[in-house]
């Protein structure tokens, strides 16, 4: 679709949200966008996507946020969010029939608590391909990522479900899930040796509709990242 | 009173929490854990407080929290939950009939990304007297701090209002209380010269009858902190 083509410097600035929408501005590789467009999808939300070039932002985008970072969400009054949490959090209020997060303050807590700690393993994702990408020996970083997918391991462990919040898919998950899209992008399947119950996790995750009906393949990923990596990211790729 | 007393390493565990009681892991001087203190104040909750030495923490208190930071909450399931935003937030959905977030979700949103750019503020307030201790011109850090709360002051000019959430004290007013209490201990109240409406919601504050309740003056927290920087940080200070 040429609507989902990013928008850079200099193009014209989107109009205000219509009345009863709301608009996502996203990157289409994002893994922190793409949280925010899972949850919109698994409340069966429509909304807009606008497309950002990240090396290249309209001015019009920062003044949005100045921060720079997606995903931005807008409402109807034009009122901006931003930070993938606080997105999804708003988002599992404003459409509060089919709730993400648990009930029960303790098992939110608890998804709450599991985000910050994915949040510590997120960088070593990236450690592995900038490591190779530089030429580097990547063997110490991918025993450390190793070792943490270990421990997430050791949670479903104990928790004997088939997701990381009960035996349905809920919001951690989705906040976890954009990483593990990326095991192939990122040349990292291997670190997920010693973590079976991590695997069947992601075979899970493979079966939502929201995931089979908005992921990337492993290929596609890789190509991105590539050109990322190349200092030219290809953020319409394949469109 | 002899129970605040610290804990330390070769301390014996207390028991469980009591039915229909909540427990704090606290540190008296601990801005994070003061945060969590005040939701409980404000929420006029019975709990236990158990004061952590941090510099020599308990082997059960690691187990409690492998972090081995405070806040950690305890319920009487034995439920443990750390990160004062996360401990906090716990508290407001638990006790819930005197809400500190807002209801409406945009509102709430808005206090989180301010949580946010706070939380990039909190180490300027360490840079001044952390500096000081070495002996180095903190000038520079200074006006880095007060541009900061600058941006916290041009907040209040637009939103017209007493406090940061409207014209009643709420959640974010907590979060980000705990470092102005302490201006006169890192030695920064300078750095609020060119802010005079965060200047007024600080008097506003100290209205709030729960800070009221629970501060230590500028004097306290400096004796702490120098306490601090010699590397024997007094938690007993004053009991």
């Amino acid at each position: 679709m040429a609507s989902e083509r990013c928008l850079a410097q200099g193009c014209s600035a989107p109009g205000p949200v219509p009345k009863g929408k709301i608009r996502i501005y996203s990157m289409r590789f994002c893994p922190f966008a793409q949280r925010a467009r899972l949850v919109l999808n698994a409340k069966g939300v429509r909304y807009d996507v606008i497309n950002i070039n990240l090396k290249n932002k309209p001015n019009w985008f920062l003044e949005k946020n100045p921060l720079g970072t997606v995903p931005v969400l807008e409402n109807d009054c034009g009122q901006l969010i931003c930070e993938s949490p606080i997105v999804c959090e708003y988002l599992d209020e404003l459409y509060s029939e089919k709730k993400l997060y648990p009930t029960d303050p303790f098992e939110k807590a608890q998804q709450k608590m599991l985000l910050e700690e994915f949040s510590k393993v997120v960088p070593f994702f990236y450690k592995v391909p900038t490591g190779k990408s530089k030429g580097e020996n990547t063997a110490a970083v991918e025993q450390e990522l190793k070792e943490k997918l270990e421990k997430l391991n050791k949670i479903l462990v104990d928790k004997k479900t088939k997701f990381f919040g009960g035996n349905i898919v809920t919001m951690i998950d989705y906040f976890i899930w954009p990483w593990f899209e990326r095991l192939d992008g990122y040349g990292v399947r291997q670190c997920l040796d010693g973590a079976p119950q991590l695997q069947q996790w992601m075979q899970n995750m493979l079966e939502d509709p929201i995931i089979k009906a908005t992921m990337f393949d492993g290929k596609t990923h890789k190509a991105f990242l590539q050109s990322y990596f190349d200092g030219k990211p290809d953020y319409d790729l394949a469109l």
